[in-house]
């Protein structure tokens, strides 16, 4: 959707001196800048779209400082999701949150990343503890105070929280302290196939209701499901499907299994199946995190587009219904799948790069999903960003007293307008 | 320890309109505005500092939209905690963050409160969705867009983060959109008593690295147990004590309830008593939220000031055992009591309101914990906020560039410098 705009130039910096050193240079000769975590960001928030420098943070990669009796870490901008669950694969502790893609997690941190498991992990809001930030001109900012790293605080005005989720408009992150949990214990999938949307959000609201801690519940369409079925060697029902992993002690699981089960029963679901050796959990979750090449796979030769509105959870049946009707109205090719648990999904489009006419038809249908989303009290994007296709829904989604309280926080920290120019507003 | 001082007058608005107008006309003729929410902060707050309107919320009482599906409710300002679970009782769903008082809902959004059971639930920064505030110059602003209520989002700068915590000193919260949770199917409490400070810090790490959901876990020093007993006819041990509670399916219960029970054992503790009825649990609930008028009641004619530093968890042994030296060594009289599971405690010290010379050792003492909260990479705030008594404390927290972008924040969204001026900054 976005077409790569390269910058003038890219450096890669060792350490948090240099990218001060990097910004201020940058700022005093009125350059843009653009940071970089790995690039697995989709709504474009890396293209240069008006030149500059990007720098590159994939040098920075080392973990600072474990506190496991504190829950805590501090990682560099380089370290990505995966390496950091390696770093900490002996100590008892993981970091949850998981967009799927090995992103950096400072990236993750830029982008407001959440992922599979927010619904019982919370998303990087709730998983960030201090930022160490490089602000446009080159002064450093430690946003919970240098070297804090309580779990929560009264003290002054939230500028963690700000940070979050500002796709790199601000500043750039040169280090996050982030929160853990501990390592479950022991984990169950399983998936679950339902009559209709309805009946599978039905029994996400109830599996909520009944505070079963189900640690991700995924929604997958029928078209999706079936794409998962070819790409990954699943034999699952094709129909309106909920992947579903608990966490916890072994009687716990069962317990939660359970009642989960009953739930489902109670909304007509059939085709229940655990999964409960590690293989087989890995084999479902892979198709799950695979679920793009799988959508991609239904069109060979095809690129990939991602929506990403969220609603309040019991507007899903009528959004996801709409967008079918939507999707067979527009006549391209598209796979649904969700957190369903937050109200958020994704509707995977194919696209063919060369042909502008399809594009333009994405473009359009993608924007009518987000003004659907606004109209029932939702949100144009969940975890994806605004970045810079999104930017005419988020005035729509927060009115104008909204957009000029953002503008006055960009031309505050920003003034000259050189950070990452183009993106969100 | 904050003389109260009076606004050159009150007034009590009906609606949004009226507090909009308000505010313009204030705003207009360069009037302090204090925003007055039931009046149990303990950082003087609402102080006329500069004297002023005190616009008092409390007749805007009505809780405006519950959907129970999405776990979502709106409330006015003058809505408290308690009315809201009152009127939540036959949902299925409560609210929660706790801190004791029955505070207004928006007063707690205002100083970012928590309470016995933000290590299960959370604080207010992890359970308010949308906040309607009016700004200074009588602006309507919606900080995650008018009429939203979804669960998550990466739409631009998280405007909802920034007035959590913010003590009226940004704008005044005419209405907030909050997170509900399933009410809990069955509760546990249970007390123990330790041989040590460190054997009790020690069982609660130990507690949360096992993954134990637990929903309160509070400590007491041997002198609040003592006053506990006396003041609710509890018959505890006196010695450092964990009160806990437990939240879940009954099933669930007996097994966390186990799994605490050896945790405790091994790090030494004795006099485990499990309260299963409600009533049994009640009593000790009951004494935890009078532990103020317990530790008041030692030392009759006395009021009370409560510190609320927080640290990492794992630093708790050694700033607790300095802050009873301290105690001793200052000639004061003080109970300790704390969110464990957090790292935050409060120090209820009893003082002599008409002894000059007692309250200048108090604000010594309270600045000297502050310090050395701070020293062990803490906070001087865990969730009643600066007021006015601990901005020198916040400087040194947040350092040069953290105070100079807090001070920009309030430039900007207040240039005028008439919000509940004299806190926070
Ligand atoms: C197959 C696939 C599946 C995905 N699934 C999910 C999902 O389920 N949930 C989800 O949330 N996301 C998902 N994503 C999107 C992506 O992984 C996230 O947006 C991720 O957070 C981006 O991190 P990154 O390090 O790659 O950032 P980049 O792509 O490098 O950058 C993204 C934005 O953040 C800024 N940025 C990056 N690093 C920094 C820094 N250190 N300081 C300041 N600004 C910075 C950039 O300027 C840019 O605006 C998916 C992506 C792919 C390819
Ligand atoms: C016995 C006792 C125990 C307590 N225990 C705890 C505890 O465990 N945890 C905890 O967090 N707190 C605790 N507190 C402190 C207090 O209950 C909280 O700070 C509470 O959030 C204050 O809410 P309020 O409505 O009383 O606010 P107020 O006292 O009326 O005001 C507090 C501040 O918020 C501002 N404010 C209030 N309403 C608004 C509004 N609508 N818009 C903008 N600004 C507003 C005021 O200007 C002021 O700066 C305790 C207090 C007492 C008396």
């Amino acid at each position: 959707m976005h077409r790569c705009q390269p910058p003038d130039a890219v450096v890669w910096p060792q350490n948090v001196e240099q990218v001060s050193q990097l910004a201020a240079l940058c700022y005093g000769h009125g350059v843009p800048i653009i940071p970089f975590g790995t690039g697995t960001g989709v709504e474009g928030g890396v293209c240069a779209v008006q030149g500059g420098v990007c720098i590159n943070l994939t040098h920075m990669d080392r973990i600072l400082e474990l506190n496991p009796d504190d829950f805590s870490v501090v990682v560099e901008p380089g370290v990505t999701r995966k390496a950091l669950n390696a770093h900490l694969r002996d100590s008892g502790l993981w970091f949850p949150v998981d967009p799927g893609a090995d992103a950096s997690l400072c990236g993750m941190v830029a982008t407001g990343a959440s992922g599979t498991n927010a619904v019982h992990y919370g998303t990087m809001r709730d998983n960030v503890l201090n930022l160490e930030v490089v602000l446009p001109d080159g002064r450093l900012l430690h946003t919970a105070g240098p070297g804090r790293y309580f779990r929560k605080s009264a003290a002054g005005y939230n500028l963690t929280g700000l940070f979050v989720g500002s796709e790199g408009t601000l500043g750039l992150i040169t280090a996050a302290t982030l929160r853990l949990h501990p390592a479950p214990e022991a984990m169950v999938a399983a998936t679950c196939a339902f009559p209709s949307i309805q009946a599978a959000v039905d029994s996400t609201v109830h599996i909520l209701q009944a505070a079963v801690p189900v640690a991700r519940i995924e929604f997958l369409d029928d078209v999706m499901m079936d794409a998962c079925n070819r790409y990954s060697k699943l034999n699952c029902r094709v129909a309106p499907t909920l992947f579903l992993e608990f966490h916890g002690s072994e009687q716990a699981l069962a317990e939660q299994v359970q009642r989960t089960e009953e739930i489902t029963q109670h909304n007509g679901a059939s085709h229940f199946s655990w999964a409960k050796n590690a293989e087989e959990r890995s084999r479902l979750w892979a198709a799950r995190h695979n679920a793009w090449y799988a959508a991609l796979s239904l069109r060979p030769g095809s690129k990939g587009y991602s929506t990403d509105v969220c609603v309040p959870i019991s507007r899903l049946p009528e959004i996801l219904v709409q967008t079918k009707e939507d999707l067979k109205a527009s006549g391209l090719t598209g796979t649904i799948t969700g957190h369903v648990g937050d109200g958020n999904f994704h509707c995977i489009l194919l696209v063919d790069p060369e042909d502008p006419e399809e594009l333009l038809r994405v473009k359009a249908f993608a924007e009518q999903l987000g003004r659907r989303a606004l109209a029932l009290h939702g949100t144009c994007t969940g975890e994806h960003g605004i970045g810079l296709g999104k930017r005419q829904l988020l005035q729509e989604e927060v009115g104008a007293v909204g957009m000029e309280t953002m503008r006055q926080l960009k031309a505050m920290l920003d003034p000259r307008g050189l950070m990452n120019p183009g993106k969100v507003l």
